[in-house]
């Protein structure tokens, strides 16, 4: 523990006792530089560390608060998933969600971007254009089927963040996290195959288990920490389970981070079952609060978990370069990343591995957490405020999404099309589900700065929200 | 026809009826102008034609020579394949392949790569470093799936030169052929389907039908025609075949051009039997001969044709960046897409929408396909001279391989455990079977200019056939 460290948890809990009330202003530096007999600069890191974490918010000039507060709308339920394995459908829907790409006229909260707009990301553009620059023609060429090896070696360097052990030789670079999952499915299973999964879960995952010909087995999630312990033990005993895939740390959509002890007993159930765990890490440096959590991969010892990340969250989607520390099925994945698409191209992995060699990635993330920790609040406040007070809503610890969960009987596909001529797009809730279930619920983006006209969409979707439910109420239960 | 193309049509049948003989110095550029009554750029122009056929080789300051000729060994024999559906294997010799790469103290005949030290790539590079340089950050984000616009638009009227009439919405842009070849397989067909190939074929197919659990079922083919069309009926009738999968220009690894009636009757029969063609065309604009050969695609009248290609083998493999023109299957191959790898990366796909744009591919095809028909030139010429004269060799029509073909019961990966010892490596005839067969048979490229190093290689090759041809010769036929 360090001075700082020391000084921001004595504040933060402070707050968390309410001492500091949302919206109070925090004492000055310089108060708590004399008060506790430390430097400046020190009070200044405590207090960005408060940032990271959520708990302070710094306005220009006046000093820093505690976020607004509001009073907090009531959590998501416990998702009732089928608990039997399904096809997948609702295809239609996703492509309605991704296709139209770019609509830069709409305002799209729907869409799994993150900001790009950080001048924190600049250094990553100087890499790409001093490798075009040098001309050495390297960049043209195939790149090997692993990965390029300074890359691979920086990724093997960053999971120890997340408590890994991993060399550069654990490491297969992917075309995005996407193709990592797709890769580690096929991997595992054959057609027919069950896959159980978190409900609700990443639409990509659940398209590839439709696509490749799998079955999903959706099971109940809790919004705090994420999969039903209980529920996949029995689903373990009742049906030929292949795989786990899951997304424990900032879980995409309800923003979770699934506890160590649930993280160890679910690698526990799946070692007595034999099964793999495909985890889905591509939000865990998101986290808001430092350090970051660990993956499920980081306690792993016979070489099970195949875990599958990107740089597409937070840095650059259009890069489409991810990764997959594969574990013992390293020969089987290397075989379906080949037959898929080949090599990933050379030049951004290469413009990455410059990047983050050059130590700009930390700073940029620490940025980005506390941007979107500071999004969140804003984000929070407009739906408190905008929507009607029968929604309940999710409580992320990290990256950017938000879920909104109307009274059942809600359809947000209706919504969908309500907004359109708005120009404003959700993620309607069914597509993160096998089968179709969640149509009451939303998926809402805060990457992007808070503005006017975010605002006023937020607005729009919550007033849209009201009005339908008004039209037609949701049956009692 | 224009004053050149007569000039240079006259010229090249004098060739071939052999008043020219290979080695012998062609009339001046003077004496033609005069004999013809032509300007002297109009002859000049006349031998560049030349050249791109092969047909006259230029030497500084001496004038234009026919090409080095040889007795030309005998064709490959047409291949006897299994014709019946089998499980694809040789996943392992195929990474032995592909996994070791940049093994660069390698003479590497056996990889797939185009030659990427002509000067007529620098605009691709400087188109690159300029975007980077612009640091808008448009390129950092997600594309649509569809891929960019400005890109598929050049695809599209690239296309017309092999016949077609697509616009861009006829175009999805993929991570290189290799995922639009494995999304049209999937698009198409469900594991335990059949799928006809010409053989031997592309590794690439053979193990992405591995991987979905497709059959392949191999259909003789003439090495200088392609695809047995008799056989093709036949099977046909015999089995539920679900698609054709084939290369008919420039084929890889045999080389040849299918004729153009080959390639309308081919369609006839898809038609005739309802099944889809997936026409793999990604070296189709290598062809020796301008202009290029026209794809089935072109007479597809009835969407079952899905066209597959890239920038691959014509300008950059580490861009990644392939294209299909899917037909009817677009929504099924665009979901496809979606669940292998979602998007493909922005900044490539920008980067030769502005080559393309600016004039720039089509000099430097032809500066390609130039050079790689005189490196055939040679490369033939080296194999009848170290090869023993019992090999068969393929005469390819376009791209940048060479199939040579041993007797029967010869052991291609031995051979290339043997000349590993050498740092040579060359492709086993093996990986393009899917029942392994061509065991007898390897590929060589050659599309890096000729050199003492790369002589040496072959010379190494040819001698080592030599010898494991004498310690053991092949049981007589």
């Amino acid at each position: 523990m360090t001075l700082y460290t020391n000084l921001a948890d004595l504040i933060g809990e402070r707050i968390e006792q309410g001492l500091y009330r949302p919206g109070d202003r925090l004492p000055s530096v310089r108060a708590l530089s004399q008060e506790h007999g430390v430097s400046l600069s020190t009070v200044q890191q405590a207090y960005r560390h408060l940032e990271d974490r959520g708990l302070a918010l710094p306005k220009p000039k006046s000093g820093y608060f505690v976020p607004q507060g509001r009073d907090k709308p009531a959590l998501p339920k416990i998702s009732r998933a089928p608990q039997r394995p399904v096809d997948v459908s609702q295809w239609d829907q996703v492509l309605e969600q991704i296709a139209p790409s770019p609509r830069n006229d709409f305002v799209q909260l729907g869409r799994g971007r993150p900001d790009i707009d950080s001048p924190t990301l600049k250094p990553l553009l100087r890499a790409l254009s001093r490798l075009s620059r040098k001309q050495d023609l390297h960049t043209l060429t195939y790149g090997s089927i692993y990965g390029d090896v300074r890359l691979r070696e920086q990724v093997a360097r960053l999971t120890l963040d997340s408590g890994c052990q991993l060399t550069y030789e654990d490491i297969v670079i992917t075309t995005g996290c996407h193709e990592a999952l797709s890769a580690a499915i096929r991997a595992i299973c054959v057609p027919g195959d069950i896959v159980a999964v978190d409900s609700p879960s990443f639409h990509g995952v659940m398209q590839a288990l439709k696509g490749f010909g799998m079955k999903a087995l959706e099971l109940p999630t809790d919004p705090l920490t994420g999969i039903s312990l209980e529920a996949l033990e029995l689903a373990l005993e009742q049906w030929p389970i292949k795989a786990i895939q899951l997304t424990p740390n900032c879980n995409n959509p309800l923003g979770y981070i699934m506890p160590e002890a649930n993280k160890r007993a679910l690698l526990a159930l799946a070692q007595r079952h034999d099964v793999a765990i495909i985890e889905d890490d591509v939000y865990g440096e998101l986290a808001f609060h430092y350090p970051r959590p660990r993956t499920i991969k980081s306690y792993d010892d016979d070489g099970r978990v195949l875990l599958c990340s990107s740089f597409s969250k937070t840095l650059a989607p259009g890069f489409r370069v991810g990764w997959i520390a594969p574990g013992r099925y390293l020969d089987q994945v290397l075989h379906m990343k080949y037959l898929g698409t080949g090599a990933t191209a050379q030049l951004p992995q290469l413009a990455l591995a410059e990047y983050i060699e050059g130590g700009h990635y930390e700073p940029h993330l620490r940025r980005m957490r506390g941007q979107y920790a500071r999004n969140l609040e804003q984000m929070s406040d407009w739906v408190s405020r905008y929507f009607p007070p029968s929604v309940r809503v999710s409580r992320p610890q990290g990256s950017f999404m938000l879920w909104v969960e109307m009274p059942e009987g809600f359809d947000s596909q209706r919504l969908n099309r309500e907004l359109a001529a708005h120009k404003i797009q959700v993620a309607p809730g069914s597509i993160f589900s096998a089968a179709g279930k969640y149509r009451n619920c939303l998926r809402m983006n805060y990457a992007t700065r808070p503005s006017p006209i975010i605002e006023a969409a937020v607005r729009k979707v919550g007033e849209t929200v009201a009005t339908m439910l008004e039209e037609s109420p949701p049956p009692r239960n």
